[in-house]
């Protein structure tokens, strides 16, 4: 198996992306590993390992980064040779079955479309992100921001793909799916929801019809299915909302000495919460859904074991040919007339 | 003065209520305040009082309470008699200039545009909510759920009410405006945001652009507006997720008993949170923005001192004519043909 890597994703780059794909090269012997980065930096990294594991591991060199300040109207042309484009050259190529990266969402989803292109017959890819729940699993909300403007039969193709990624890499057998809505009645939501659920409705999914946010979270189902607008401003809700109160609490436990001292005692606890719900480690990398090519994408945030987490991922795609799965779903979602000869 | 009190409306009813009736009618004693429930529960509480304090609360009987349970398309016209509509229609008769309910919101949105109608000019009334932010003050987001689907001019008059709450009753000078979308550049949202940013764009109102939810939550504005579908997903994501943080949290300081002594021991650190963030008698009762008549809702969890903070808010709205300046400041935004004579 051969999974290529952006050694510059990370915010903490490349040293994350360095020790996994180390400790990978260790730990999966059959494979190949395509670490993409400038090569100057990335090269020294590496002498010191034992032959046999340096010799898994391929160096790409890729002189540019797509940096989180980069916006894909305005630098995707001009950072050709940035980690993320000569990655997903590699894909197209053949060279690599799988491509990690942990760098800016929109600029790999934009390089994805430019170099990869969407699976036939798809209408728009979408972001999946995982949502953490009270059951302590995680559910998948799609679409969390690639499509702002939305239409019903889009909604219907991001529970399906949603649906295929919760069976076949998450091991949910027959998966819930759901309509993020204001309410639960079948009236509730807004045109663009009720016509998807009509279509959802007709469909082989496991679809249970409209959740509300606290659902979502309490983890009654595995996907949720939202407009890009919706989907963008909910995970960003979630990501500003767990800082304010992470902040509020950290500003809190430094009031005293006495808040101080408690603080180092309840410390199991906190990283009891931190694990349970905010740990990236946790979270983990998912794919790009619908582009033509496997795509893992992670947060900047992710430290090294979180980056090695996210090769497991992507061997266990590549090993269980979830894209053609996917591919398949996309087929049969369609009217006869529109598939693929 | 004379302002209504729900006395069935917080999920402890009617204690809560009837301490904070007590307490406003000592603390307060040029007013007179109407109780409005089952008289024969609240009768009894008020016996012990001193003659003077007794004289300055009226009961008013209303045998029926809309639940939370009680849905407005089902349930209305069958609970004309509750404490929530008999409290609208003290305002309607003039018998009482503000009504404060800690009851079903939705049910009050209803009976106020059954019983009160909306203020001329106005296309839709909204839900208002206080946003907790790190700034530790209210930022103030409309419309939290009354319209799911909604037109420009519907988000321009929302910012126009806003904007009044924010400037007359929470003492912002020149609030800040924004509209919630999934980027900062104009050339994000939706056509429904463009549309409603070049409205905004051209109005009297200090409009600021797009805001994420980082921007919401760090209190770079004081008035953020949304469709009632978005709104009141954000609403319902910042409920849940501070409950599933908090539960969270919870269950690791009861994981061993060094976690236990450390969180006694930080205490005040978790008071300071709660307070900060999560107090309903911080975060307030708000108005019915766009109904004829002055409604505060406040949160079924509120306590006594939440309450009596409602009545506080509600004589300040009463005593400063916000309703007048709510009223002008609609006609005022409205094109010269559609004023009012």
């Amino acid at each position: 198996m051969r999974i290529a890597l952006d050694a510059m994703g990370t915010d903490a780059h490349p040293e994350p992306e360095l020790w996994a794909v180390r400790e990978a090269a260790r730990r999966w012997p059959e494979d190949t590993f395509l670490l993409v980065g400038p090569e100057d930096r990335l090269a020294p990294a590496l002498q010191d390992l034992p032959d046999p594991v340096r010799q898994r591991i391929q160096l790409v060199h890729a002189p540019q980064v797509f940096t989180g300040m980069d916006k894909p109207g305005r630098d995707l042309r001009r950072k050709m040779d940035s980690s993320m484009a000569v990655g997903m050259r590699l894909l197209k190529e053949g060279e690599a079955q799988a491509f990690v990266t942990m760098g800016n969402t929109a600029g790999a989803l934009a390089y994805a479309l430019l170099l990869l292109g969407r699976m036939p017959g798809l209408k728009r890819p979408a972001l999946m992100v995982p949502v953490p729940t009270a059951r302590g699993r995680m559910a998948y909300l799609l679409d969390a921001g690639a499509n702002a403007e939305c239409r019903a039969e889009f909604l219907y193709q991001f529970a399906v793909m949603g649906a295929v990624y919760a069976q076949h890499l998450q091991g949910r057998a027959q998966p819930k799916v759901a309509l993020l809505a204001n309410g639960e009645e079948p009236t509730k939501g807004t045109p663009l929801t009720r016509e998807a659920w009509q279509l959802l409705e007709q469909s082989d999914l496991n679809f249970v019809g409209y959740v509300e946010p606290k659902e979502l979270f309490q983890g009654e189902v595995d996907v949720v299915v939202t407009d890009g607008f919706t989907g963008n401003i909910v995970l960003k809700t979630m990501e500003a909302l767990t800082r304010l109160i992470t902040d509020s609490l950290k500003a809190g436990l430094g009031l005293s000495w006495r808040t101080k001292l408690g603080a180092l005692l309840a410390m199991p606890a906190f990283r009891h919460m931190k694990q349970s719900l905010l740990d990236p480690r946790e979270v983990g990398a998912v794919p790009l859904m619908g582009v033509n090519g496997l795509v893992f994408i992670g947060h900047g945030r992710f430290d090294g074991y979180a980056v090695l987490s996210g090769l497991a991922r992507a061997r266990e795609a590549v090993a269980s040919g979830f894209l053609e799965k996917l591919r398949q779903a996309i087929q049969a979602s369609l009217p006869a007339q529109e598939r693929a000869a």
